[in-house]
């Protein structure tokens, strides 16, 4: 295939972008671990008992990310935050016990900086993860973590988003006692994938899809969300992603022999947890595609498999994962003649109250 | 209009279902009132700190509206459960000081049943508000509210999701003290709504629909996902919920002259926060209808206005709103020769683990 996005062309800043993530995640394991493990001390002493995360578009799906990891690994209550009920309702909160995450590229939304300004009077501790360390996020919050990605000058989200995800996943492995080892095989894993440009196949299957579903359970369901959101804002599908249990209540009745689903089903329990929605599609003889686990996809007869390493697992997985369905995003965008780079309508800031 | 699903045809149930609401709304609210001011009471006592939300399908909308009434009026930090880590992951949660409110029109899915029996064992106190008292989730839950919306029989959810709504507006308001009389204005409401047949307009307008977009703020961002999956459900349309904030980051991109936008916008806070959205979609010449307000359809030149009447304000305009949307799913799947009381691969009862 052609490098997409060569020669100053649209999606250049994207692709080179999607490229320089093994860069990026080994630059920033090194350059984050200081202030994660910093901000672990702080959280040990803390002892914080419920915590809230705060984050829109991307940044949402990586707070979605840290919900499961603190979760499953630190046994604590989590929720999103719904940020209207602070900037819009003015509910009056209170927050002792509770460790409010606000997760940004930019540390710039209006909402995320005026509601954490709010957490933290109303008694909370608060952590801002931006790749913006002067934003008015990172001053708004107690503590900060520099998710460390560089500067992002693509509008869609690709290098942040991976660096996101690693600083959470190194700061609750921290807060565990962990030295963030398992973290290390990232990059390598994330090359491969770029190396081995599983999407190709996908490219000329999904070159006039309108509609598209992408599925996901446990840490693979910010993956899916957040390729939803890639296909969304660059290629203007109408990309919709569901957690597998969810798609079951209800969506599935949409599905059908002409619906493309992507599911993202890894090794290890994500992908066993999806095992009745495999099932399920397969009945309904939708177009599946799988992300992931190799044996999975076969033994549901998927059409399309897009293999991830086996060197990473569990949570980690989900930084190598999405790095297929960006580059997936990037190729239909240019496919359709559009510049993923510059999408209608958004800037790179995006400024909600 | 000819009166949907009359002489035992396709719709038949659901079309009653629809209607009975006033009468079920009505009921419900007298009979359900000694339970709810006990587990108020009860509430009261026990002063959670926390509270985590859980349910699927149309449940999960009926949770998130709590979310925003526990947020807003308890001043409590919520979170809505992901299932998964408890049923997927085995994470063993500290839960003291949490109350778990479990919502689910059967009682039977099996992962709710689960993750209910699992947070009571971690501390949580723990609440089940389902249709059938004798359900196996009310004999899993210390609390148990019965919505009382009588046997629903077609597979979409309508009647149970209102009644749900209204129990968790009684029992928050009982928690704050109220004697719950707001409520007794909106069977009414919701009867005129029903007489107006204020969607008829739009069902010849959207007779060809493959995708839409609707989108909600605060107390109506729940009407916004729960009206999506009816029409999904139903009428098999690709209909994509977002926060009017989130559509902002990112899905904004794929809004254009030919996409049709539903906006429940009332009157009120949730009404105001949406006037940036509404601005960016004319400003994009999407074919923006609003439900809701008269006056902000007006401003913001929608094409068309489907009114909620003003007899009901904030939190309850939920409880209205909704209706119509529920209608529209109905005579859609009508026009294109579906039975929405029997969509393909669906049962009434949906269990997922």
């Amino acid at each position: 295939m052609t490098t997409p996005g060569t020669a100053g062309g649209p999606g250049e800043l994207m692709a080179a972008e999607i490229a320089e993530q093994p860069t990026v995640l080994a630059r920033a394991f090194h350059q984050s671990r200081p202030q994660v493990r910093a901000v672990a001390a702080r959280l040990q002493k803390a002892g914080p008992r419920f915590v809230v995360l705060a984050g829109r578009g991307s940044s949402d799906h990586a707070a979605l990310y840290g919900k499961y990891l603190i979760e499953t690994g630190l046994g604590l209550p989590c929720g999103l935050a719904s940020l209207s009920t602070l900037t819009g309702y003015d509910a009056e909160p209170e927050l002792s016990d509770v460790l409010w995450i606000a997760v940004s590229q930019s540390g710039s939304s209006p909402d995320l900086v005026e509601s954490t300004q709010k957490a933290a009077r109303a008694g909370a501790l608060t952590l801002a993860l931006t790749n913006r360390p002067e934003s008015p996020l990172a001053s708004a919050a107690e503590l900060h973590i520099d998710v460390g990605a560089g500067p992002e000058l693509s509008v869609a989200a690709t290098k942040t988003y991976t660096a996101q995800l690693q600083a959470l996943w190194l700061l609750i492995d921290a807060v565990r006692g962990g030295n963030g080892d398992a973290a290390r095989a990232v990059p390598d894993a994330v090359a491969e994938v770029l190396e081995a440009d599983a999407v190709s196949g996908l490219r000329d299957r999904f070159r006039y899809v309108e509609r598209l579903i992408t599925v996901g359970r446990g840490f693979s369901y910010p993956t899916a969300r957040e390729s939803a959101l890639k296909l969304m804002e660059t290629s203007y599908l109408a990309a919709h992603a569901f957690s597998g249990a969810d798609l079951m209540h209800g969506p599935l009745a949409m599905v059908d022999q002409d619906g493309p689903v992507v599911v993202v089903a890894p090794r290890g329990i994500a992908g066993r947890l999806l095992v009745p929605v495999l099932s399920a599609l397969r009945e309904r003889r939708a177009d599946v595609v799988v992300v992931g686990d190799p044996a999975l996809a076969h033994e549901h007869r998927a059409r399309v498999c897009v293999p991830v390493p086996s060197r990473v697992e569990g949570a980690l997985s989900s930084l190598v994962e999405i790095v297929p369905l960006q580059r997936l995003a990037l190729e239909l965008a240019l496919d359709r003649r559009l510049d993923p780079d510059h999408p209608r309508g958004l800037s790179k800031v995006t400024e909600t109250t």
